[in-house]
C-alpha cells in the first residue's frame, strides 16, 4: 500500500494546492477571541470541569437550532453528539461499531486520509465507482448482492476529491439500501454548508429516521481547523452504542471547552456571519480556479466545475503519471495531491486534486498557469 | 460484567466522595481567560488551522521545560505527543499497540473506567495484587512466567483507588521487567505533581530510555478536565508507531488551541502558581478526610493516609457489601465509589473510595460524619 506523507507543511513562494485547509485570512482570530471573552467573562468554574458524555446539553440545543437555520430541519440536542472533529469521529464511529475483517465500502475515489482511519480498523475497504452524481448506487446495490457490508461512507456533498454532490434521488436510494441491506451511512457532511450559489439537497444528518445514519459534521471547515471540534447526528438507537464508550465515559465529553466558546460564538450570530463571509471568499476561488484552468487547461484536462467545498478533480490523458508528476511540480513551485492516493485500488494515476481554498485569486491563477507549464513539459505538449 | 453508571451528576445537600473531580472554586476561570485573551490577542490566522501531528512544536517546548521543572528532568519536545487527555490517550495506546484477545496486566484494584476502554478493545484484563509500596512485583514477575502481556497498566504515584505510590525500588524491577518480557508500561501520572508534602518518586515518563514506557500525562487534574488536554512522554521507536495514525494523519495535533491556551498560561507562570494553590488546597482536604476518618470510622474501617492524589481507600469488615450500602447512601446524602468497581474479579466488596478533591473541609467533615452513621447503620454496630 503507497504510504502517503502528511501535505500540510507550506513551502514558501509555492502554490500548493494540495493543501485542503482555509488560508490565513479565512481564519477568524477575533471572532474566537470575541465568543472565548464572552464565554469566560460569564462562566461558572464547574463549567471547566468534566462534560456530559453527550455534549454540553446548552451546545447541543443551540447547535440543534443552527442546523435548523443552516441545514433546514432543526436537530434534537439528543440526537447530536459532540466529537473533537471528523477525524475523531470517524475513528470513534469505526471503534464502536465495526470488528477487524469487516467490509466498509468507500466511493472511488474518496477521502484519501480516511482510508488510514478504516484500515487502522483492520477493514476491508471496497471502492463503488462514482460519476456527476456521485456514488454509482447500481454498482453499489450489485455489490451488495455478493457483499455483507458493515458501513458505508459517503461525502455527499462536494465531494472530497470529486467536487461532485450525491443527487436528491440517489440519497434516496442510499437510505432504502441502508434498510434492506442494514449497514450503516457514515456521512461525511463537512462541506455542506459551503455551497457556492445553489444549495445541495438535505443533508442525510437530516434523515436519521430513514434508515442507519451517522452524519458527520465539524467546526473545521466553517471556523477553524484547530478548534477540534465536531458532532455525529444520529438516531436514539445509534447513539446509546456511541455513548457505551469507555473512553467517553472516563473522559465525558470529547471536547467540552471549545463548545462553550462555539455555544457563545453561535448565540452571537458570529458562526453564521463567517459562513457567509467564507461562501463569498470561496465562490471568489472557486470561479478563479475554474476561469483559470479554463483559460490554461481545457485542451488537455476535463473536470467539472463544482458546487461549492473546497475542491477541483482533473484528468488528464491516459498516459499521465500525476504521482511521478508532483515529484518535479517543486520546480515549477506547484503542488496538488495525485489522484491516485484517493484511490483505493491504485487507480486513477492520471487524476489530480486541486484545493482553491487556502489560496487568494491571485495566487490561483499564477498557480493554475505553473501547474499548466508542468503538465506540457511533463506531457510533451 | 457489572455495569456501571457514570456517577458524574452532583444532587444537591448530598456529599458525593464519589466524584473525582475538582469542586468549582479550585477550577480556575481568570486563568484561563488571561491565558486566552494572552494568546489571541498575539495569535496569528494559521495558528487556527491544522496543528502538527504530534502536537505544536512551541507547545512542546514549553511543556518539556515545565516538566524540567516540575518533574525535575527536561524533556526533549521530540519525546511528547499531545493528547486529548488521559482517557483519550489510554484509547489510542490501545488502538496503536494491541490487538483483540491481547493481555493487559493491570493493579487490583485499578481506576474502574479504565477497564472499560481497555474491553473496548477486546482485551483480556488481568489483575496483579498490590499492597502500600503498589503493584506487587513479585506477583507480577510471577504471572509473566505463565502470561505474555502486551502492556502492563500502573498509575504509579497516588492511585486510583488505593492512594499509594509505588516505590522507587519497585519502580526499577518494572522497568526491568519491562526489557526483560518486552511489554508496555503505561503509565498514568495524572497524580504526579500533586503530593501533600513529600515528592514522589520520579515519574516513570523521565526514564523512558529504561524500558518500553508510555508516561501519559494531564492537564485535567492541575488545570481543568474540560480542556481535555494531556500528553504522552515516550521513545522514539514507541512515538513512531503512535504517529502512524490515521485519526493524527487526516486531523493534524489532537487539540490545538488548547495547547496554545495553556502554553501561555504555562510561559506566563501561572500553571505552577496553580498547582501550587492546589497543593495547598488538597492538603487541607486530605488532613480534614483522615481527621474525621479517624474521628468516627477508627473502631471498623482501614485506610492508609495517601501521600497525596485525591483518593483514600477504605476497607470495612469483610460482610460489608459495599455496593449495596451505595443504594442506600442517598437516604444519608452522602456518596462513595464501591470497591468491586474497582476490582478486576469483581472482589473488594468490602472496600470502597472516597475522594476528597470536591469538597471543602467543612463539608468533609460533614459527608464522613454521615457515611459513618450509615456504617453503622447498615452493619449494626
Amino acid at each position: 500500500m503507497t504510504k502517503i506523507a502528511f501535505d500540510g507543511v507550506p513551502v514558501a513562494g509555492t502554490i500548493n494546492f494540495g493543501l485542503g485547509q482555509p488560508s490565513a485570512d479565512l481564519l477568524p482570530v477575533s471572532l474566537l477571541q470575541t465568543a472565548s471573552d464572552d464565554f469566560y467573562s460569564k462562566a461558572a468554574g464547574l463549567e471547566l470541569n468534566y462534560g456530559e458524555l453527550q455534549g454540553d446539553e446548552r451546545f447541543r440545543e443551540t447547535l440543534g437550532s443552527f442546523l435548523g437555520r443552516t441545514y433546514g430541519v432543526p436537530a434534537h440536542a439528543n440526537s447530536l453528539l459532540v466529537t473533537s472533529g471528523n477525524s475523531q469521529a470517524m475513528d470513534f464511529v469505526c471503534e464502536r461499531f465495526t470488528h477487524p475483517g469487516d467490509t466498509i465500502l468507500v466511493e472511488e475515489p474518496s477521502y484519501f486520509l480516511a482510508f488510514q482511519i478504516f484500515r487502522d480498523h483492520g477493514l476491508n475497504i471496497v471502492g463503488i465507482p462514482t460519476d456527476a452524481d456521485g456514488m454509482d448506487i447500481d454498482a453499489l446495490e450489485e455489490t451488495l448482492t455478493r457483499t455483507t457490508a458493515a458501513m458505508v461512507y459517503t461525502i455527499p456533498s462536494f465531494h472530497n476529491p470529486g467536487g461532485q454532490t450525491l443527487s436528491a434521488r440517489r440519497r434516496d436510494r442510499l437510505l432504502e439500501l441502508s434498510r434492506q441491506h442494514d449497514f450503516i451511512i457514515v456521512a461525511d457532511e463537512v462541506y455542506q454548508l459551503l455551497y457556492a450559489d445553489q444549495l445541495p439537497p438535505p443533508a442525510l444528518g437530516c434523515r436519521t429516521c430513514e434508515g442507519k445514519v451517522l452524519s458527520l459534521g465539524s467546526f473545521s471547515k466553517i471556523l477553524a481547523p484547530g478548534l477540534r471540534l465536531g458532532w455525529i447526528q444520529t438516531s436514539a438507537d445509534l447513539m446509546a452504542v456511541l455513548l457505551d464508550s469507555g473512553q467517553l465515559n472516563s473522559g465525558g465529553s470529547f471536547n467540552h471547552l471549545a463548545s462553550h466558546v462555539v455555544r457563545h460564538a453561535i448565540d452571537m450570530g458570529l458562526q453564521e456571519a463567517h459562513i457567509g463571509f467564507l461562501r463569498t471568499a470561496y465562490q471568489v476561488r472557486l470561479e478563479a480556479m475554474d476561469a483559470a484552468l479554463g483559460k490554461h487547461l481545457s485542451n488537455i484536462a476535463r473536470w467539472r466545475k463544482p458546487g461549492g467545498g473546497y475542491f477541483f478533480w482533473l484528468e488528464l490523458p491516459e498516459m499521465a503519471d500525476c504521482a511521478e508528476m508532483r515529484k518535479r511540480a517543486g520546480d515549477f513551485e506547484v503542488g496538488f495531491q495525485p489522484g491516485e492516493y484517493f484511490s483505493n485500488e491504485e487507480k486513477l494515476k492520471n487524476c489530480l486534486r486541486l484545493s482553491f481554498a487556502h489560496y487568494r485569486e491571485d495566487e490561483i491563477k499564477t498557480g493554475v498557469r505553473r501547474l499548466a507549464d508542468l503538465i506540457a513539459t511533463e506531457l510533451g505538449s
